[in-house]
């Protein structure tokens, strides 16, 4: 019997010049940039339910895909079926790494324990995967969104009783993540938010989340799982609104419930700029803040206002991104998951690999542009000098608190004189960038 | 010599069957409303700068109105005239509050103490004022973004000395509203922000921002200021970014500089609309997080992407915003301030009076169907309703953190059961609000 | 055995002060507005897709409603289940009008011949129906963007094949509607547009599109089909781009092909807004250019990026487009079809009803109050003597083209005299529409 | 006396690896690419209006730049002044076009006659320039949207008297357009459009701007101009709504007034982000309806709702957009006018250099990023192979409107089998173009 990806031979490093589509161009897994390999660095995983679960259903249109995991047996051979070949997939392709909902990877029983039982059963199926490969879990997580009993909401939902059964959930992805090795475990809310505020009590439904996600938190330590915990924010979609709509707004959140050095945050592309942010502004605003977690990757497009969650194929606009990232110190035990998934017309087999192929090519290509910045070091000396007045002592005593309002007024006036502006250098620094990017 | 609006008569109450355009059809100020006056409830301010300062000018043209106040005599002696007129406009439009920035009353001089005297001379003018009409300020602000030498920010800017001017100015601008009998004071920061990341220090720049906000609320302690300090959120507009984008962000913000009981925020709807929430979204937020403090009412342009600061005119949406501000206990110290101009195409002065009856009109009709949401009850109780699941005891213990996530999750695995949703009735409430708004 | 419905009563007419939710409020279809029942102006259709055939389904997550006729019988029969509960609610809910794509009322079937099949008897069931309840059906349509085959477009294919089988699809439909005494014909391309430029050549798709339209056109005139062929614009989604982006938009394609007096547009309140105009924007810019036809009447949420299809509930901005329909001269043949759905969170029978209901009575009061504008005579009165000007003899021969610009300029150059211009009153006039939408 | 650019020497190609920012690292004007050289596919221009006559204003702040020739001189005396600054910098840039309003060169006079005879005076100094330093025009236009008079539109105007003034000036600028050569003569309708439906006749309005752009038409060829007519398109701003919306609304409009053949469209990167719509599906439509005639070059800020007129940056995306130019067949007696301005805090006289070499740099970079994309012909080959079926005789005879309908339904119908879809192959086609933009 063929598996499905058996035409496809293993995708290799072949360097720019290639010819061959099925090969990567820039992705040399071994290379050292930086004094890490762009494997360290980058720390790629697939994602499973883009590629192995979603059929090209879109809001108006059925399924696409016709994918032979999808149907023509019980819904947990299916699921064997769907690891084999999910996992034959990321072989061929090379990334290190993996990420999952529980219900990715093993199907809803007809109750909760069923539920429960089928997780286990996969797990062990998918550690034996790992096993035998050498793959990697970047983080596990619940999907408590896709199920209509969560069209509510999960921990926020007005009825305690799903607030259980999401806390069943989430235990259970928790245990598996931890089984598995997982090195994150990430939380995505896409129904704890509101459709109208007519029928929501939002600071009852905060308080909600805060207390779930400090029984996570309570959790991960009771078990010493050393791996982060991790909110991924989105501003909307599903919900009309979501709470955790950006990196500020979370960390705002989680000050709230006393989570500011416990949680971080998985920063994706396209809900960055969903939520009127761009993706470097989400990084450095996370870095700024102290937690900056991981990354989804992929892109929007900008005359689309819902998540169509593309592959990454703008260099200059990543270069940025990973470049803030660099400076950040880079993403401790977070990675790049591909929350990518091919356009619904790219139905073959092998669209899958050119999503993710050139995916990590441009990540690649970025991450050399980015240290091409970073070794030229103009571009960081440039706000370091800008800033450099701040450094002087009679600056520092104002930040330092040792200054009043009005003693730093009274100078001001008793001296008298106006500070002339300097040029702020925008289009010099762009074609700096341009330097490296263009 | 007759004045700029000696041909208007004072605005009264006529009653919604009135024929006249310059008169109130549901602004009735001593109109009693769930037990206080209407005036009492909204505390109506008119802004100096729109209606006295801005000359219709746009991004692609040059100024449309020709107010006699705008030339024809020095600085000081303009400032004086359009002091004269506000008033006279103030008084026959019967708001009884006003709000101000530092350089909309006193022009900029040619040094620091220059502008300061300015100041202090217009101040004496706006409460002779005062007193005379007893008109009151609801709060008083400093513009710290129009003057050249704060392109890059006031207190974020990468020079201190910057931080020193802008230093100066609130402080004068806080003396200033203390001086008069201010009831708030406001800090908008246009500029705090950035235009690109090439060239900012995000990180820095907050921790200014934190400091100087720090001063201010040190300095009102000192000077036993009552008022409260309020932040006004705003995502973007000059900057491509501003540090207070909302309202969650400006909590984020606040908590991190432990200011979260010291200072609110002025939310303004149509910044509410730029920053991707509706204008209540942003009330309910604010209030779910205890830091609602007043209102810069006005009105975007869906279709624009800019602040268009129209005047409010679609009852049901305001009626929702006012809702949301009563089931929170009102706004305080806060008020309605009019952050609002009337086109660049509306040159006459009777266009001033017709964009401020409106606003208000549309105020009071919101009023009025707020209270008969909260009178007919309806509304409210099905949102209790709806969460009194969490009121029972076994609810209770776990928002009050008695209970685990493992042990959550093994009592719902040991009753293994589903829960099946219920309607969120969306429909139903909202043709209960247009029972009354529609 | 009891129906879907058997437990709510039709519903009636019981004016504003009824406390009863499942009653009219506002339409009172025999009540005569401006010499016509609003039963005529209005024309209400209930669409089949949104209540009938979509189970609640979302991008993220799975169907919330659970109807008799989803599941649990033959693809035939659980088409005819649903076509009598469909009826049952249309006659229940007294709107006059239905509106249906072939595949909503009859299952694809395993070959075109017995998906064509599937439809004729289908239609036979529908006939029956409308024979017994009096209902009439406004428009139907060929769903060609749900299945797969259609994922690149129907007409706009790069394959001939698929244009066969939308051809024969069209041709079925428009049988179909003719059967049925179907009063208009609309075509919507959800798929007719594309995903990337990259495999599209836009030239050879819009020739594509504009024969297809063209045969249609011809099929009507020999078939002696008396209702109007209607296109829907829609800016995007599914696709990244739609050729009928816009009612403008639509014009040109119109005059391109030699159709624009043969084919009027079908507007939809949300899909205006998500193309960046106002919906009476559109409803004003077909008027102007003579292809205004029917209306889908729905509302989008301002604060998201796709099409949400709710329910209108916002009276002063229905006002406006009905009051520029009504200054258009009324639909002709078309009439409002609500393309609306209720939420997802909205499961329960009633929710159906609610939905309708508050778009039913919030389109009457609209009427109403465009009444009272159009009466009340000052807004039109006010547009007139703004343009008087140009019902001069000197202005209409330039109008005319008997003025050259040179001609012109000189004179104007030899006057040599400024124009004062005049104030816009639009918060004047924002007023005047508030004293009877407020 | 030192001129204000005498410290910088002329800007000189000098390869990609040079370490001097002020040269060009790409943009190396003999260099051939497709049998032209980069000066004749790009024909740069340089804005006169951003760089020489802008201050430095946005809506929230005074100018910035303090150039020489803002003040210290008569009206007339500061023109001349800044006619020999840009022609510095023109020559010392190198970009062989130039572009202007008629306001932009010279001042508005107190009457008609005094702004004619001072355009007059500046179109001898602006020559002399031209025969001294062989800079060329590649437009002119008349500013008819930034005088109060023209607050309610200029040909739009609901005042005829306004429309005459308004064609006194493009008189006047096509004048000056003819004698100083220009090579096309451009329309933009800031104002033609509406703030308010209330108060706007869209129909009259839209056969005002027929009638005009007819005698603009009818003016050309009477004075023999061989240039194009242009209009450009923009959706909004500073009108809520402008009627040349985007390139197929103008179409449409074309076609209206019989123009189709006679105008073409001046394309801006900014203005098509802002209509919804990527700047190369602006490029591809136009080209699609042969109306392509022209380049606006800048870009804007995918999170920013206005015309920021930012200088282009980004290498992959204008690689796109060039492609399809250059697949259009060139843009013709069109060229690349950079409408794009250096941000407000870049006052220095190195930041107009450095914005323009950046933007030079781009363009040309792109050009060979798009010279591979054709050489290499994977891309074009794919798209043609996509449409094969259509060139098939079975296809052309349904193209040339030989099949009716229902023949070809019924033709399907016999055959009666589906067509399986192809792969779109979309990411595939983005991975080749970043074999050569990445």
């Amino acid at each position: 019997m063929t598996s499905y990806f058996s035409h496809i031979a293993p995708i290799r490093y072949q360097g720019p010049a290639t010819d061959e589509a099925l090969a990567f161009r820039h992705y040399d897994k071994d290379r050292v940039v930086l004094g890490k390999t762009m494997a360290e660095h980058l720390r790629f995983a697939v994602c499973y339910w883009h590629s192995f679960c979603w059929n090209g259903l879109d809001p108006f249109g059925g399924g696409t895909f016709e994918r032979p995991w999808f149907q023509g047996g019980s819904p947990m051979e299916l699921a064997r079926q769907k690891a084999d070949t999910a996992f034959e997939f990321f072989e061929k392709l090379g990334a290190p790494y993996y990420c999952f909902h529980d219900r990715d990877v093993a199907p809803e029983g007809a109750t909760p324990k069923e539920s429960h039982e089928n997780l286990l059963r996969l797990v062990d199926v998918l550690g034996e995967h790992q096993q035998r490969t050498g793959m990697k879990l970047l983080w596990g997580t619940a999907n408590l969104f896709s199920h209509r009993r969560f069209m509510a909401g999960a921990a926020t939902n007005p009825d305690p009783e799903l607030f259980g059964l999401a806390a069943l959930q989430v235990r259970d992805a928790m245990d598996a993540t931890m089984r598995l090795g997982g090195e994150n475990y990430v939380l995505w809310g896409g129904r704890e938010g509101y459709e109208t505020l007519l029928n929501t009590d939002m600071g009852r439904e905060l308080d909600q989340m805060g207390r779930f996600l400090n029984m996570v938190v309570e959790y991960k330590h009771r078990k010493g799982f050393k791996g982060t915990i991790l909110l991924e924010p989105k501003p909307r979609e599903p919900s009309k609104h979501q709470y955790d709509f950006d990196s500020a707004t979370v960390y705002g959140f989680l000050t709230r419930y006393g989570l500011e050095k416990e949680v971080k945050v998985n920063i994706e592309a396209n809900h960055a700029t969903l939520s009127g942010h761009s993706f470097e502004h989400e990084i450095a605003t996370a870095a700024a803040l102290g937690i900056l977690g991981s990354i989804d990757m992929n892109r929007g497009d900008p005359q689309l206002g819902w998540d169509t969650d593309q592959f990454p194929n703008n260099v200059p606009e990543l270069a940025l991104a990973i470049y803030h990232i660099l400076q950040a110190g880079g993403l401790g035990s977070g990675g790049f998951n591909f929350d990518a998934k091919v356009r619904r017309q790219s139905i073959d087999a092998e669209d899958l690999f050119h999503g993710h192929i050139g995916g990590m090519d441009v990540c690649a290509r970025a991450l050399l542009v980015a240290e091409q910045m970073i070794v030229d070091g103009r571009l960081a000396a440039h706000v370091s000098q800008r800033y450099a007045g701040w450094d002087t002592p009679a600056a520092r005593e104002i930040l330092d608190g040792r200054v009043s309002l009005d003693q730093l007024a009274d100078r001001v006036l008793a001296r008298n004189t106006d500070v002339a502006p300097r040029s702020g250098r925008q289009e010099y620094l762009e074609n700096l960038v341009n330097r490296f990017a263009g």
